[in-house]
């Protein structure tokens, strides 16, 4: 079985049976998306794809604010030399990445439930969009604030757009309107808006034990399910989902869930 | 012309003019689906296809409540031998068959409007994501709750996500969230969101004669491209519709109704 | 450099910096879309599509009212002689001609304000819904009205579902349902609502303040990325927005704003 790494420079990461625990930890910097951070956080990504006894993830940020977005002073230093001649532009590369990793998160088969307070912002507000449940204080903002600087929420924009529609996203990426909770509610960023950071902590663990009363196997692969739609025709769609219902239904997990429903007693899963 | 049964085993049947009424009627387990029901209600859909006269079909469950969803009992009870070698899991058939159901009512020529009081889970929850106009009481109860028995809302996922975007599909599905009227007015789930059974009642006749003043033909027409919407390019969408267009405004329909707006009365449609 | 006309029989056009401020001024008809109304505004857009000293294009409507939809006298007059053996039904090719008028203003580089008052109905809604940014007053009047006539909302019906979903487009186009300003704003066919028509200048100034902010290449860019979602696999969006990226970041623009970010100052942007 894979494992995570002992340490990590930019992360700080805590398990408590099927719940992994992931904080972003630049609170210096808001904890600001640099290239160690994207690597890092990609790489814990990378183990949970395999780890069928990790059954949610909660992602938040250090020191009271979850994400200010790119590192713009690394921006500035990086890539200031021309393309070489019949190169793929190496900026165009890097950019390119960082969608891939939004990929990554947003089809883990794990819970994915993002914790928000202080900034969610550019790719620190793209990251929260691949979440499956979001809280968020009433306080914490938010922006698409990349063409503000002259630049394109370019890996970001398709997954606000998946998340809130396309017209949504281009009133906030073409305005780089600054917004708070309650609107990120209402446009269904965030699935729970809470008062202050004391509701934030009492919401999600409401949240973690409403997720502990869903069998695990039967989550990740609704969770397969869901993230198919769109992208294939209707019916492959359907196909695909019968095919994993028979799974479920042949396992285990759905003879213990009919059992415990017939018997009115909450069932016992595989994975606590 | 294709007709209905004299008598459903599990359905009540009334008509009315261009209106067809359809209770869901297996009241002691609150309309839980089993195969009869599905299959009788997917008969009455088969003839619908063909019913130019009827242009309206009134969804409503028996006994207070919408559905309850699959006939848990009769689940465990099926279906539990293992699928023969070579041949498709039983239950991955059987499963997909209630995708091509919930695409039959999605698609229906007439409006479909579901009446939902009580509870609409899992199954029952499906099919109120397929009507044209729903209508909810504050108190109605929904959930998808399948991963809390160990199942997946397989057939139902993909529908609910064309109902309410596939992020309030994840958190629905994943947590297994259970909420009431206002929460499934404000995804998008009913149209309406009224009081009690009373005020249903009140709001039903209310969107009924507004359908009344829409022209049958043009309605069915305007269905048929709307459902396309997503499923082909822009481009084809728009030339189906540019053909529909035409259609409608050579028919009788579209001289009466432009006559009726330019002497500021209202129009008689053929179906009433 | 391609220019608008010295003068519209139709429109009134306002040029103040970079925005272009375009009046439907048909009021004694509420603006009702007639052939000359279409063509001058299409040709308006054309004019746009290379124009990147205009950064942001404002619709709005003379006399108090944005846009009462196809002008009924004119289509009652039209087209009564049957299409002519082996031709494409020419009411078909006029309405689909529409269509390919909404995808122009859907797609024009410039971020389209849409500031509504009156009526926004049937043809005038389909045009509300192709702004990248909506504002309407509370008592603004909205719907998808033509079933009510026996005419189907063929050409506009696409662009309404893209605004706010096939499932809320479903019931408003097959009820012809009347509905105010705070509708509109909870479906998402307006971003911003306002008390009245003071309120909405002053809104729009503050929206038009909001996009000087960002830069105009940045923003063209942007919306090209935004606009490609859902038309293409996710791949091959996140493709072209990496390359749209370098694009950005190579441009002095990208130079300017994050030079103005570590200064704390305003950027300064070509066109203003």
């Amino acid at each position: 079985m894979s494992d995570f790494a002992p340490k990590y420079d930019t992360l700080l990461l805590r398990r408590e049976r099927s719940r992994l625990y992931v904080t972003l930890n630049r609170p210096e910097v808001k904890n600001a998306l640099n290239p160690t951070l994207i690597g890092e956080l990609r790489s814990v990504f990378e183990v949970l794809r395999d780890r069928r006894d990790i059954k949610v993830m909660i992602l938040r940020g250090a020191g009271g604010t979850f994400c200010a977005g790119a590192d713009l002073k690394n921006m500035e230093q990086s890539f200031n030399e021309p393309p070489k001649p019949g190169e793929k532009d190496p900026i165009a590369v890097n950019n390119r990445q960082f969608g891939t990793f939004l990929e990554l998160v947003n089809t883990a088969p794990q819970v994915v439930v993002a914790a928000v307070e202080g900034y969610a912002i550019a790719g620190g507000f793209g990251l929260l969009c691949v979440s499956d449940v979001a809280i968020c204080t009433e306080d914490a903002g938010f922006a698409m604030s990349e063409t503000a600087i002259g630049i394109v929420p370019a890996q970001i924009a398709p997954f606000v757009a998946a998340r809130i529609g396309v017209p949504q996203t281009r009133h906030l990426a073409l305005t780089a309107a600054r917004f708070k909770g309650p609107e990120a509610y209402r446009l269904g960023i965030a699935h729970y808006l809470v008062k202050d950071s004391a509701a934030l902590d009492a919401k999600l663990e409401e949240v973690l034990k409403q997720v502990d009363r869903c069998a695990p196997f039967a989550n990740a692969a609704t969770k397969a399910v869901v993230m198919k739609v769109g992208t294939e025709p209707l019916s492959s769609v359907l196909d695909f989902a019968a095919d994993k219902f028979a799974e479920a239904r042949r396992s285990p997990e759905a003879a213990e869930g009919l059992r415990a429903f017939a018997e009115k007693r909450p069932p016992r899963w595989a994975v606590e």
